[in-house]
């Protein structure tokens, strides 16, 4: 019997990891939910799986009691085997680390924990013995073909449905609106990924979360478009032999997978491909030039320091300012790359470096947006250099 | 080092096998080469490996003395630790048998070893800790494919190119001719199994072969049309993820595995995929009707016993036939099932019944091919099967 914390419970990811658990009732055992500002969903499935701790961004009115615990508490308690982060944007940062560092197996399914904190996360595991394993559909298929291989793979290859707009010419993409861009041809997601999907950003993040979840070189993961969404990645051995993971696009696959994991459960709720009616694979090299925004995702990668978390909370800004209309499809990575142009980075930074770079960004992306071109100081201007 | 012994060096995998190992000198030695009856080149291989043990289906005139052994005889020597089986037809069931009772680790190229034999050898191999891997480049892709699995597999998925007419109709079938039949679209091979590509036999041998090497009942195997051969085979687990091995199709490639397993080579002769010219991969269900040999092979494999022996026997004389234009290409089918259908099988047969139950098929198939329809004993007939 795992025992299992869902951070960001009420979530997408959270919503159907608890599916997969209702299904598993010998398997698993939900200790903490974690969830954010939809309260009511929150006490919903408090009642239904009883744990015995949790906590939500908006304290609840009733008197919880020593049950209410912070998200690092939930992370690191000696009664929780298995934490599952689904929560978005930069929440899952520090949990993760608190985990990590209590030695804990943590299925991560927000990308931006080791796209900003990577080099933290993966040393902080390592000391500390955590394992992370991967629920984003790509990050789970490099995962199982590398299982039973003893030596480096050669390159990986992420697949890439290309979003709704991948065969946009240049004058359409500046005129996409939000309500176009949230409907994701094959994959249900929440907002905000979904219109990094639309961008490619979503991919480029995940190359920095492969590189540093499989410790691959950015030269060694490449990615291919392939509009299916079957093939969910690739990885090339040195004898040139390719492993590919296949399935139907349901994320309850790879969530169930990492809870699972060695084995494999039998579900009748998952679908199966079927052979007379999946048709042609399809498999092109991506279109850098048109989506600015994989360019500006991998150079931060490939730049370290506090690049990529400047590059999540810009691109958190302006999808932002997208979805509330205030800025056009393209302007999206302009913002971004004016905001890593004016960023100072800091090599090999503390935990607190990487979040003072964040909302130097975020700050820094607004004004650009909102055309107030008064630089804010940058992060180590505030003495947070020495706060490690 | 590895001291591997090739049984058929003279045959195309035996030189892709001497390619292999010719370029991995410290990891490789051939201590044994055993040929056929092109004793030119076996004379060339051995001058140039300096094998200690050969032997060939012709006696050389040189006095070769002590060196010269049979292949059972290098199967199971205590100076071999690996051997490739990479003899046609029924030649290379005894030594594989030699092989597993000497607890070798055998690379198995002779898909017929399996068929007419599967029970003896996978019980052999088992009582001695004899490993058997797969050289097909189908069975080898299934074999990298459950790496690392701790659990059974739901379902294999073997593709067939379907060879040069699957897209014929029935009328254009019966008026084929060797010479077109021995052009294979996508792969060099010997005659015999090119022809029985062409009739999709061979994928139904691979069946029965997967069968045996995997422990995979007959029901879970499943052919899908896949006329590109990059994806050289798939598995279904229980959760329904699908793993699939690719790679440009050249034999080599597993060939090299059995030998570097567990680990990988680089190995610069190795074509890598270019997916940028990959094109798109398409799978579809196979079609039984237009090609009754696949049928024929897989009721063969179900039946059991005696069964696959005179399957393949008499694949072997009628694929004779068609190719010395004494009977046309439709008529190989029909063959095979009236030599099956008038064959009384023995279940848990031993060696001695399979070789009997193969030698009257072959007689039985040729009377019948040629209109000699007296009907010649029946193995058990003759007492075999008190020999076991």
């Amino acid at each position: 019997m795992r025992r299992v914390a869902i951070l960001g419970s009420t979530g997408s990811i959270g919503r159907q990891a608890l599916d997969v658990i209702r299904a598993r009732p010998d398997e698993l055992k939900v200790v903490a939910l974690a969830g954010n500002r939809n309260l009511g969903l929150l006490e919903k499935q408090i009642r239904e799986f009883r744990p015995v701790m949790f906590c939500s961004a908006d304290k609840p009115d009733d008197d919880w009691g020593s049950a209410f615990l912070s998200a690092e508490e939930i992370a690191s308690h000696p009664e929780v085997d298995l934490v599952i982060v689904a929560t978005a944007g930069q929440g899952g940062l520090s949990p993760t680390l608190a985990a990590a560092r209590a030695g804990k197996t943590v299925a991560l399914a927000n990308k931006e924990v080791l796209v900003m904190a990577g080099e933290i996360i993966v040393r902080e595991a390592s000391t500390h013995q955590a394992r992370i394993l991967p629920v984003d559909s790509e990050h789970s298929a490099v995962w199982q073909c590398l299982h039973g291989e003893p030596d480096k793979a050669r390159r990986l290859f992420l697949t890439a449905s290309g979003g709704p707009f991948y065969r946009y010419q240049e004058s359409q993409l500046s005129r996409i609106t939000p309500e176009q861009a949230l409907q994701h041809p094959v994959w249900k997601m929440g907002r905000k990924v979904t219109i990094d999907s639309a961008t490619l950003m979503n991919k480029g993040l995940e190359v920095i979360e492969a590189h540093w979840l499989f410790s691959f070189p950015f030269d060694s993961i490449e990615i291919l478009m392939h509009p299916q969404s079957v093939v969910h990645s690739m990885v090339e051995f040195a004898d040139g032999s390719l492993k590919a993971q296949l399935s139907p696009p349901d994320m309850r696959l790879p969530i169930q997978y990492a809870l699972s994991y060695p084995h494999r459960w039998s579900n009748p709720e998952l679908p199966r491909l079927d052979w007379a009616k999946t048709g042609s694979l399809t498999f092109e090299p991506v279109d850098y030039d048109r989506f600015p925004c994989l360019r500006l995702a991998l150079d931060a990668g490939r730049a370290g320091g506090t690049h990529p978390a400047v590059l999540c909370a810009a691109d958190e800004v302006a999808v932002q300012l997208f979805l509330s209309h205030k800025i056009g499809f393209t302007a999206i990575a302009g913002i971004i790359r004016d905001t890593l142009d004016q960023h100072r980075s800091i090599p090999d930074p503390s935990l607190q470096q990487v979040l003072a770079a964040s909302a130097w960004a975020r700050d820094h992306a607004k004004r650009l947006a909102l055309g107030d071109d008064q630089q804010p100081g940058q992060p180590d201007d505030q003495g947070s250099r020495n706060s490690r």
